[in-house]
């Protein structure tokens, strides 16, 4: 593939200069526009060393608002990045809807220098190749307009620029002897490549192959690239404006489907502790559970419990319990509320991305990503086909997360709507616990067979092989507590 | 000091659970409060080895509304954070205005591990403890309540608590060498510490000891100095709610002192280039440029370029020329413009110091924390104290950072009162340059004479020695933009 390029492409200095200006000025306009329809764009650059990414970077983002755009620099991983999984820190960093954000280098790393020097085996690149596809067609979905260039150029000429780099004291430092060593296995690196570019070209995010011998050529190349990019993005939402919140009526019904095949009703609330029997346990518990995070530190294993349930179900309590022993340099409790308006320029998995702890902590989700499928859902603050969207959406990241090696709870607090009532009634009765009790609830109370019907199909949709649901009978708070602490210390205890 | 500690007190069972609830549901409402009334806290854990932090902390933590408080630990320095000023990784986690950040560990480390280790030298110390003064006295003046607690135990009991540590295969990990070190070391820290506990104990940040021999004894003064502090922020911001963006009307007049005095009315302005004077100089200074920025990359040392001036006076292309040769993987452009909701809560400085460059990279600034003695001074965004205080504390985070070996370079790009309208009118009828002219441009333009007060204050008052600025004369653009090449090729052939 690679190997077809005709790398003697070449712009004359009079041809380049003859509309330089006008690209510039067009490109500054059609940037300014995509920052109005908040489109957020992904520029990756991708290439052999020496091929000019700096040079061709600085070339394009010259003409552009600074306002609007940012480069992000891939090296290797920090400490805080290799604890996480490898998209974590690309995740990071995605444009908000009305920015540009310029990679320079990016996750085709994995499958390029990582993969070359043994980092990555091959085994794991079908994995790998999955994750990037999920991530790019996530953000596509979401409005991000991908464009990805592969800059190239012959194995005698990058050996040509290397050396010339070396001759001048100012740059000499920037061959290394990896570079070099990279010039050496410039055969394996192109067959990398080429099966790069055919298993990751795709309609959201389509490669251009750059000839790179000459630096005009290559600039003409970028430029006319994203400005058509550009040009087409802006057309089609000038036509067919995003739709981002708007209410379905009728896809929350409970159809007849749902209500013969409820998993909820089949729960059996009457199952309990007395409180001798909880205490008796609970104390054994929180020490192992102790034990437990100072086991899963050393080892460097990540975990991640997400709380979902009921008003009222008790998810609070249930987490000062797990938590009342622990130390608290090794958890973290991420309570999740509504997004707030800098959270919502992005997509809506971004903030949950920014969370994700670093191998051997846990973090604890008061609620999570999966509002998207119950409140968003149920109150219209998404589209129906962003919500249908998030079931796989959501199984992707899971996946990402435990192919990393993360410990993955999800826990499904229930509770009938009777015991609902009763603890809203003594919230409102006793005084220190008034403050937890809003309007908000009685709204979501009358809603409940709406919501029902979104949990139904989120634990149908979402309960996975690698990341299943543990629904817990809470009409018993001592109950729910214990089992939540079993599950937690099964999970740990089989993987250490 | 330390060793007045009278560390025999203890509290027997009976009497701490007699209160213990009551206790935290009073904390957890103060919380609660504290969160409305917008009032951040910091409170700090120092301490011995093994003296309980992480049991205490979690004490402390558990009443508390997880949505309000994060807890931030002190590890030995990333490679991110080992490339900034040492408080650049405590300035990024300052709690928000409605939130708690609990320090486990902190900025006292530089004192203490840092300074018996050898770290950080005894010379060193005056400016280290200016630079936490300040840091405190700047949040303490926002509103921030801050509370430091030391953790204090005898020598002995350390050994015994490292002892028992060991001998639990659990926690045996928990002693490192390091640790057993420390405990050789008790009398040398014991000193750093004292001078610690004198040197940094102000009414706006006070310390106190705790004997930490008994874990409800400790726990129970940690709860009772964090609700009288609440209490009293809370009564304090009752009785006066603090005053964020008044209007404070004849503060910006012209007084005759100001007109008389003025260092713009003296500056050339008829300084200038030819075109073939510009062209010759410019293509020689920014590769000169390129060389450097490789140059300081090697050496990792960080640069920081202000740019402020008036509207068109040109900033925009300045800037543009100043990167043109440059790898944009060695600089960042970061325009500022109004904060925006997220950055307004929290003290005006955060929002900069999140943006510190690592060292070996440039940071150009195009406007910057300036912005309060300027627009925010002159249209009221702050009140007249606010504005008046940042003076002294933007000088002080200037000379944090030049102490850390920043090179810092501030201009203020000139123009007269013609020239300026001259380029307003060029900018509306030019079509590619339209988007640049705004109302507020023009409404600016009224208030030039109140901009030129401040303006004129501001060289005066920030003009340090360790932070000149420097006033660009640039009615001819191609004149300003050789100056400032010079000025910052000069400032890195300086010090490289």
């Amino acid at each position: 593939m690679l190997k077809d390029t005709d790398l003697s492409q070449k712009i004359s200095k009079e041809e380049y200069k003859s509309n330089e200006k006008e690209l510039e000025y067009k490109l500054a306009r059609l940037q300014r526009r995509a920052r109005e329809l908040k489109i957020p764009v992904i520029i990756v650059f991708e290439g052999w060393d020496a091929a000019g990414k700096g040079t061709l970077i600085n070339d394009l983002i010259l003409p552009l608002d600074p306002r609007g755009f940012s480069v992000y620099s891939t090296f290797t991983p920090n400490q805080e990045e290799a604890l996480r999984p490898f998209l974590w820190r690309f995740w990071r960093h995605i444009p908000r809807r009305d920015r540009m954000t310029i990679y320079d280098r990016s996750w085709y790393q994995m499958v390029l220098n990582e993969r070359v020097l043994g980092h990555v085996k091959k085994k794991e690149l079908p994995e790998i190749f999955d994750d990037i596809c999920s991530f790019e067609r996530q953000l596509a979905d979401d409005g991000v307009v991908i464009i990805k260039f592969f800059l190239h150029i012959s194995r005698k000429e990058q050996k040509k620029r290397f050396k010339k780099l070396r001759e001048n004291s100012c740059t000499e430092w920037r061959v290394t002897k990896e570079d070099l060593k990279q010039n050496k296995r410039y055969d394996k690196i192109l067959a990398a490549a080429d099966e790069m570019l055919a298993e990751s070209d795709s309609a959201f995010a389509p490669w251009t192959i750059i000839a790179a011998h000459d630096r005009r050529f290559a600039a003409r190349k970028i430029f006319n690239t994203v400005i058509s990019a550009l040009e087409e993005a802006i057309n089609k939402t000038e036509k067919n404006p995003p739709v981002r919140s708007k209410k379905t009526p009728g896809t929350n019904e409970i159809t007849e489907e749902n209500a013969n095949s409820s998993i909820l009703d089949k729960v059996d609330l009457t199952r309990s502790y007395s409180l001798e029997e909880y205490r008796s346990k609970l104390d054994k518990k929180q020490k192992r559970l102790r034990e437990l995070e100072h086991e899963i530190f050393v080892r460097r294993i990540p975990v991640i419990i997400v709380y979902q349930g009921w008003d009222a179900a008790g998810k609070g309590g249930n987490i000062k319990r797990l938590t009342e022993k622990l130390d608290p340099r090794g958890y973290r409790v991420i309570p999740v509320s509504a997004p707030n308006d800098a959270e919502k320029a992005y997509h809506y998995l971004w903030r949950f991305w920014t969370k994700i702890p670093k191998a051997g902590h846990i973090a604890i989700f008061d609620r999570s990503w999966y509002g998207r499928v119950l409140v968003e859902r149920v109150e219209g603050f998404c589209s129906e086909e962003e919500w249908k969207r998030a079931y796989r959406e959501i199984n992707e990241m899971e996946k990402h997360l435990t192919n990393f090696g993360v410990i993955l709870l999800k826990f499904w607090l229930q509770i009938d709507k009777d015991e609902q009532l009763a603890r809203f009634k003594d919230r409102e009765s006793t005084e220190y616990k008034r403050w937890k009790i809003t309007d908000e609830d009685w709204r979501n109370r009358e809603k409940w067979d709406s919501y029902k019907t979104a949990v139904e199909e989120m634990l149908q949709r979402t309960g996975t092989s690698y990341a299943p649901w543990t629904v817990v009978e809470s009409n018993c708070k001592w109950y729910a507590r214990i089992k939540v602490m079993d599950k937690v210390i099964k999970a740990i205890e089989e993987s250490v």
